[in-house]
């Protein structure tokens, strides 16, 4: 959106004596347990910081809206809600596209840019997640990104089809008062950094609701072995699906045992796994575009490792990328490519599945207990609850 | 955008005094020549308008934006541009969905909302086209007319994933401006109207470049015999794909023999299909979602007759929807349903490609010559030499 | 193939000479223990024969090659293979076809006959399994199987294209024999009945690898409470595919603790999951073909549960129909039609994950240890060491 | 099917003497005009064959069956049908894959091994043609041939899914006496050579039926300009589809123009397309898999120009390989590729639409009348009257 500039700053003063708590994501980062701190197993080894940002060059960053109290009030909150912005290649991101591929397991859901990425076989600018009603804001925005920090054709005739993802916080947030704004996706986009990545209460992930309990942003990576390529496989995922009876972790149904209240209470989604989830695979392996789709496609077998049975209401979309191959999208010559082989995919695949696995499982250990519009509270889960129950079933690490 | 009201209104004062031209598509409509008048001679025969409000129930709204002179100046234009709304069942279309399927020929393009149409089967609300970057805004603003207009859940926990089209008017509008707000959307989607469709330069079709010619919105329809159902198959199409030389009308190639300065000068584009076409199909015959996937691959068909290659900047995207089985979206019990026979869909198919064939051309006819950013002119397809070309090949009627 | 009579008389003494154990799968149904009477948990409600027969109208048929010992000699054994027929309507499968969707997880395999089902929305005529590379054998016999019983158009004019899959049972098998001939998968269509089905190593999963152990076929069903329509989901499994490290039962990694030779010494694929698994999902649901295909992706969820990360080598495709809305592909007039809901689909999907889950367990506690060519042998997972892991874990019904 | 030695002997004998016109395609080609002989105008530059095989590397081989007379009799005949192989890299085809692509437009077909070529973006070994009943014969024969011919694997434990695709050739052919035998399918690898490929009655088009007239093989190619990369594109059709009232050529609807008794009379499919098209692209452009892809989707906008509205019961199915990038397909380690940007794509998508155009006329001037089953009699599309029409229109050369 773009307005005269006078214009613009009133709206912005305005915005900003509303919006107290427009926090930086990045930093202050607290030092919270993880899910392997708690002595939850996985498989395979994850690399430095077990973080979609262990992928050389990819940067991460969150616009954190959490401001309002009580009654909901449309346009006024209380508001729960972000937007987060993963960067396969930092600020080169939008000048050097990525190989890349999706896929939908279960399509209620937006990510828009996809045509393109599926025809193109790239991605080109970054991957933005925000809440279902605000991904037209987020997407326009990407574009005034561009139009303002060096176009890609600098004759300017250019169009840009941004890919931009979402799922639903309307239990906490106020969706329908529209609080993102062009101002909040450039933030995302502008803070993007290396580094440990935020998890939990941010960004998009804000006011999402997972397995019953409170949601949000995860992440983990996977490290291979040398003779596997040594590459990393990193993961994140913005997590607002499932069910609590549903809800495996490690393999054991703890969804069932654990005590609480369900979210959703008086609605027709209480039994009902009607949430999304949205899931980023980022790798080093030079892999291409067919490639990665199949790379989206494992996502849904680390769901399935947690028990999703992924409902009719979910818009579970994943989308791979890869940083290997740079200046593979030039535009007007033969470019020179490796491509990794498909026989040697197996321990990529594998990787996918595990940091998807506990990716999730991050999410949800990180996030905190949240109450939002009409005081809906939803209830992290109980880290030592949690513990009870793996040890119930031999499973502790 | 929800804004508080009172800035809300100062926003439209503003915008108000600069959009001059903010056009009321509807009414006064011209009495220009279509493709037929000319003597264009096509396939099949049309329903009794013409158009795809030939299907009964669907309506169809345009917002024209069409200001500025001269020189680019970022944000303030010249303007060419605009939104056009589809509405199925009319003003019923955000509470009763229609059976729908998509399909992409060339996907360097934007359709929002396509993965949900492609997993559930159904078209909930509009198919709204606009420019390439005011898709975003375009989408959410569906979305603030449900907020406003009546939700689909009384309870307030619902959303909402909008299908928003474009095609890319950057040669004469000013794209990056972001000319488009919520305000044009909604007009669009309340001005929409049964009756005959306005073609050429107006609403998403306004700024739109066609085989070399200027192009925009166009409209057909095909009537079948009883025989084979008594149905309506309508087509509406944003196009502004092509070149020139591969034109075909009436399978003679025109294009190379009607001299012409081409548009595009001085661009990479020039002597490339960069351009994109955006079709929906419209029919009353009772289709299921996996028929109308068949429907919208059939457009291809059409583009092909008239001479398309599409090129790898085309977004070439498709959309057909069927009014029949009213209801069938429920949410709560097993529906009744109408299915025609996959083995009769013969006629249904022929209409398809007859339509879109016709749709193309009326929206070339009925474009006009336009001058827009940076003093760029688009000639409209000269009718004089039209006529000397299907005279010169004994194809005129 | 057709022959001169006299000639194919000849040929079936030949083949009868040599086929002694070419077994009637169906009578002398062993009492083997299921997965849970050996006390694995699971969740859902299985039907009365916890089998895909418990989808009214599905009938099974297996055709069970068995026979010769010791060194390969190509062309004469050892051979353990076979055929597995599913008819979706038993003996009016042919004349009655069925909605259906298909999807594929890991698509190094085959399945023919699927672009026509993905065109269509139907299945028409059984789904056929085999090992992969005898899958054109077993297609041409079920056209021929039509010549000979009833054509599908009394004039001789039509034509078939039968659904044929298959995994790959090379490391027991002399594959490369082409043991299977017509006769045996007419056997296995003409036989193919009502009631319990035998799993294990039987029918086209005679001689298949799962998981590290003896896989082959397996089944499963869930019946849905009477508040989620009452409806049947059945599950039938060619399983082949998997690794012992992966392998996990009601979440508890037992493949890595139970010590075991695993088969494919000395070959690339000892350690990667090069198998397949072609998963069978039936249900008397009136679900329409583009909703059957969602439950097929569902598949992916029941593997994910055990631990599958779908490898390169490996063939995951899955087909799905309903037996709901018989009459609906006929040919010359608008059918009436049930649809169930998207919106009421949570449990139906729960149960297509539920029981593909439990299938694939069935196959593994089915299956016998078994030496084949080369005296490969692959040996049965031990149903006390199962047992053990499932007390140790705490996870023993 | 491999049998016995002396028993595959006897067996020969007796189809020794019954095939009596089992002919050898690729010697003695008639001097017959093609398309452009007769004065057709198409668009772009054809290679020096204007065929298939001026993609170097590319070779094609024919088994023709044709013999009998008079009235069906199932097993006896009339035969008029066959088997044709495409090699992307002649005798190497085996064992250095190509990437490829495919994609249906209307799926009333079969080609085997497609799901293998979407998820690897590999075609591994030829691409076979023949009739619908006739695919599992071929199929099997084609992994017969690599048992025989050095094994893609020297352990012995590989599998393969030959791509074998299918058009419907019943109304001329005993196509339910099944007359293809694996020895056809071999004799058509093993023929298979470089140079002018024979077109119309031959191979697997033998009996086929175009547009009402008689159909078959055809191909045809085009060279880029030097500026463009200077790559060729090949197209072989089997051609089988459409309706003489669709039929333009050339941009003109002569099939209307010209009177002749229409094939299919008396049955349902007299006015209906229900035929099929299977389309091969070849290129040496160094396109990868999803590029190939995208190749494959423009085949139908050279359908569309010949007035094709892919009926229901129309197999039209495509798939595109490139030549470039040998070894790309290697197991075990990281490989180089040379990729074609998208930006450039253009020409290649416009020759593609043009010889595939081209390639079709070509297959319908090329094939000569015919007389098969119960004496149906469809004739050749007359070349005289062709040009009558031609230069009518003013379009003849």
């Amino acid at each position: 959106m773009i307005l005269p500039f006078s214009f613009r700053y009133l709206l912005i003063l305005f915005c900003s004596s509303v919006i107290a708590s427009f926090s930086l994501g990045q930093n202050n980062l607290p030092a919270k347990p993880r899910a392997r701190d708690l002595g939850v197993p996985f498989d395979g080894t994850p690399g430095p910081l077990n973080a979609i940002t262990d992928v050389s060059g990819v940067t991460v960053g969150h616009t954190t809206l959490n401001f309002g109290e009580g009654k909901l009030q449309v346009g006024k909150g209380p508001v729960r809600t972000g937007v987060t912005a993963v960067l396969p290649r930092g600020k080169d991101s939008m000048s050097n596209p990525v190989f890349a591929g999706w896929w939908s397991l279960n399509g209620n859901g937006e990510m828009t840019g996809t045509t393109w990425v599926e025809e193109s076989g790239f991605l080109e600018g970054p991957v933005m997640i925000t809440n279902t009603h605000s991904v037209g804001v987020v997407r326009d925005a990407v574009i005034q990104w561009r139009v303002t920090h060096g176009q890609p054709d600098p004759t300017g005739y250019w169009w840009s089809l941004p890919v931009v993802a979402e799922t639903w916080d309307g239990w906490l947030n106020d969706i329908n008062g529209f609080h993102v704004k062009p101002e909040h996706a450039l933030h995302a986009i502008d803070t993007a950094s290396f580094g440990p990545v935020p998890e939990g209460n941010v960004g998009g992930g804000t006011g999402m609701v997972c397995n019953g309990f409170k949601g949000g942003i995860g992440t983990a990576s996977r490290k291979l072995d040398a003779k596997d390529g040594g590459y990393t496989i990193g993961i994140l995922v913005q997590c607002n699906y499932g069910t609590k009876d549903n809800l495996r972790i490690a393999g054991i149904p703890v969804g069932r045992e654990i005590s609480a209240e369900v979210p959703y209470a008086g609605t027709s989604f209480v039994n009902d796994d009607h949430g999304s989830i949205i899931v980023v695979v980022a790798t080093d392996a030079p892999l291409v575009a067919h490639q990665l789709k199949r790379l989206a496609r494992r996502v849904s077998l680390g769901l399935g490792r947690n028990g999703s049975i992924s409902g009719n209401g979910s818009g579970d979309i994943f989308i791979a990328f890869s940083t290997a191959n740079s200046g593979a999208a030039a535009a007007d010559h033969v470019v020179d490519l490796k491509m990794f082989p498909n026989d040697k995919l197996g321990p990529v695949f594998a990787a996918t599945v595990q940091a998807t696995e506990e990716a999730i499982i991050n999410a949800m250990i990180a996030a905190e207990t949240m109450t939002g519009i009409e005081n809906h509270k939803v209830v992290a889960l109980p880290h030592d609850k949690l513990r009870e129950m793996l040890k119930k079933y031999n499973r502790l690490n």
